[in-house]
């Protein structure tokens, strides 16, 4: 057991993403964990990130933050359908394929933002995973994104 | 005629977004403009905008670029087709209902990005954009955003 969050375990020359990446001191720096069968994130923005108007969030960061969390979901995911624990050996690295957000309704800001993500498919190198985005008890958007794994010795 | 780009003529209160609102000082502040039919905005990334490894563009960056330029495209081409220059009256301000990004290559860092967008149809309120974001002259993420126009007296 550990209560170290997914990205803690990207190997160092994988963690410099400015959404996720712990060695990124610019960056959001987001933390993902499991709960059961799902994963979540809950991340409250700096008050700059507002969308058009003030006292809403920017659709950018919507994008970003499901697509930060639904790679480390497939990564974390990747390591237990192969039979490991968190801590056990180096998270494989995923990339994004492709993302589909839908904006359900606006996201208010200074509210803690709730990420939760579901694994829809694993095939191979192949993942998929299912998020939604919440706040205020509110799903506000919701993300779809395919995942693909990294080679491990490039 | 002007120089001035589409997101100069956003009513202040609409102008607050972090990617490509004037008024937001720690944002991006992306700029669009018309080239013909294809709408064009050129950006070059902070050092800091990285994704998973040094050298390469944050997945969400590319998002945030798509969905900003593809909001500025749909009010400039809502504009157009009502028959009305920039500068002749304020933009009506759209918002993201979908979005979809392809990531087809990565995207290197320290070079100018270039986005590029179509219409594909505007139906009363709803405007479909695509988009293409390029470096060194090749596409590395492909877009398609379904943009809704606010209300104006809401």
């Amino acid at each position: 057991m550990t209560d170290k969050a997914f990205q803690d375990f990207y190997p160092d020359e994988f963690a410099h993403c400015y959404g996720c990446g712990r060695l990124n001191e610019a960056g959001l720096q987001i933390k993902s964990y499991w709960d059961g069968e799902e994963s979540v994130c809950r991340y409250t923005p700096e008050p700059f990130f507002t969308g058009g108007f003030p006292g809403y969030f920017y659709g950018g960061l919507i994008s970003s933050l499901i697509d930060c969390h639904s790679a480390a979901t497939a990564s974390a995911a990747k390591l237990r359908a192969d039979g490991f624990a968190l801590g056990e050996k180096p998270l494989s690295r995923f990339v994004t394929a492709s993302l589909k957000i839908d904006f359900l309704k606006p996201t208010p800001m200074g509210k803690i933002i709730d990420l939760r993500s579901r694994v829809l498919e694993i095939k191979s190198r192949k993942i998929i995973v299912s998020t939604t985005l919440s706040a205020e008890d509110e799903i506000r958007a919701k993300g779809e994104a395919i995942m693909v794994q990294l080679p491990e010795n490039r």
